[in-house]
């Protein structure tokens, strides 16, 4: 595949499908190739990019999260929007399949012109899989993109990449109470910056208002992530497309706080800022690791580590001094 | 000052503390002579450490850490163990000050020569700190020290790097409800594999058992750090030294459920090789930033992208690109 980066950044700010599609593919790739172009496409394109809220979603397994996105973006469709839906799920390449790689999971939504929605890029790494996310963000506000929602499966750290990537994060729970709670991973109640209680229908009304108070004195505990922000914590049915324009209200009204405080533009900054030495950081161990002799250190090296015959300190200057002799620019 | 690396090394498994004090300066140096005899000197040493458990420790303010600790560390030097009492405190090198410093604040403990206590070696960066922290609780085992309590003040992710360095982590709380329990930072309830409600003593005895019930209800909501350990929340009064012992029982029940399912040293191997990982790509970032061309570029890239103008990928590249040989092999 060839692509002519000038006329594919002319496709995508003039809002074209297609050209967006072939953009996120460029980025995704990993041909050397490839990569030099995509960063002169992002380079083109990213001046023109930001203008969206960036909402991640996670959910405990079961809370109903395509259902939920699907009534979610359809309301937010009627509200004049445009919406992309991405993932991050590190764990699609092992299993082969991809939260969003079926369209059926959201039906209605997928048929719409003013959604866009791609499946998480395949990864070994949950900082290659964040990346490409990021990026693909960027390409999909450029293309006029004015909601861009990034879904997690929650595998690993996703969660704290997917809050570090985002302007909100929105955690979705079930109803229920004690021991069912326990299946929220640790940290992630305190990524939250709105909490929704799904499945608020038939009979689980009552148990859904009963656990949305247990958060509530749960969440007193925390601190929240934002300043000025006390955490809501509503119920909903994304099955009976109830509470779902109340959950965008919050969305809305969360937006204008940060805005008019600065903290949404200052939150931004330092993402980009953290996200470039994160890159940077990655970039360079991945450098290391994939050296040739380097590689072959690393597996003594780590066996005398964790045996605790040699001192970490110690095997990772070895690994640096056999790294930089070989690597280095040479000094001016 | 000079040092004789090998007569260093036996004094130290000798248990003698004044070569502890001095082997700490030397690993605490930034002479890169000193490096090199640090280096040596924990290399030497390493496979005759391990041999403690380590106790990480922080607390809300005035919680009475100090108290804490001194009460408990003459109940487990009674116990018959010897006791190590490090800090990690990575605002000493701001504030002049540092915690442990001031070795009144642990007045009976500080004269018994069966305790050695340090105040937090000084840096600019929590990586440095924690480095150094770490060596010296390589130092201190191999002294014969059986138990190491590693104290955090709780600035930036001081009490993350402290649980990530020890086998159990406490958590020191107050007596008190509602607003007033907002003061405990975001994650550190999960890091906790023991929650101690200290100064339950005259008017606060009964407040401080509605806190440790509340506490109970809220560790509900999180997922335990440890497979197989429901955290325990008790009460305490060091002033009064009542829980102390019993506290002291949960540590040893801990450390035998975790040795008897093999989680333990499974915690170590992994604790010791991601420190390896984390010291390689902290040291590669270190070397990447003090190089000059680099150096010159940091600024205008950073300006860049805060400024959304430049995609932080791109950014990243353009650093390695100025530091590693043009030859280096594409990343993918």
């Amino acid at each position: 595949m060839t692509f002519d980066v000038e006329t594919l950044a002319r496709d995508i700010l003039a809002g074209k499908r297609r050209a967006l599609s072939r953009a996120i593919t460029l980025v995704e790739s990993t041909r050397a190739d490839h990569r030099e172009q995509a960063i002169a496409l992002l380079e083109r394109l990213t001046p023109h990019a930001g203008n969206s809220i960036r909402i991640g979603i996670t959910g405990v397994p079961g809370a109903g999260k395509s259902t939920f996105i699907e009534a979610a973006g359809l309301h937010i469709l009627e509200r004049g929007h445009k919406l992309a839906v991405l993932a991050v799920d590190p764990s699609s390449a092992l299993s082969g399949g991809s939260i969003l790689g079926d369209k059926t999971r959201m039906e209605e939504l997928s048929r719409r012109r003013e959604a866009f929605i791609r499946p998480s890029p395949a990864g070994k790494t949950l900082g290659g899989v964040t990346r490409r996310t990021r990026e693909t963000m960027l390409l999909c506000e450029a293309a006029g993109f004015d909601v861009v929602i990034v879904e997690t499966v929650g595998v690993g750290q996703s969660e704290t990449a997917v809050a570090d990537m985002t302007d909100m994060f929105l955690l979705l729970l079930l109803p229920g109470g004690g021991d069912d709670l326990q299946g929220i991973k640790r940290g992630i109640m305190e990524l939250a910056d709105l909490v929704l209680v799904n499945k608020a229908d038939g009979d689980l009304s009552a148990t859904a208002n009963h656990s949305a108070s247990d958060y509530i004195h749960a969440l007193r505990l925390l601190h929240p992530r934002t300043r000025n922000w006390q955490v809501p914590v509503k119920t909903c049915s994304a099955l009976e497309q109830r509470g779902i324009a109340e959950a965008w209200d919050v969305v809305t009204r969360y937006r204008e706080t940060l805005t008019a405080s600065g903290e949404l533009l200052q939150r931004r900054a330092q993402q980009a800022k953290s996200w470039m030495w994160t890159e940077t950081a990655e970039s360079l161990l991945s450098a290391l690791r994939s050296d040739q002799q380097v590689a072959r250190l690393i597996p003594q090296l780590e066996r005398a580590v964790t045996a605790g015959i040699k001192p970490p300190t110690v095997a990772a200057a070895e690994l640096l001094d056999a790294f930089l002799q070989n690597n280095r620019r040479p000094l001016d």
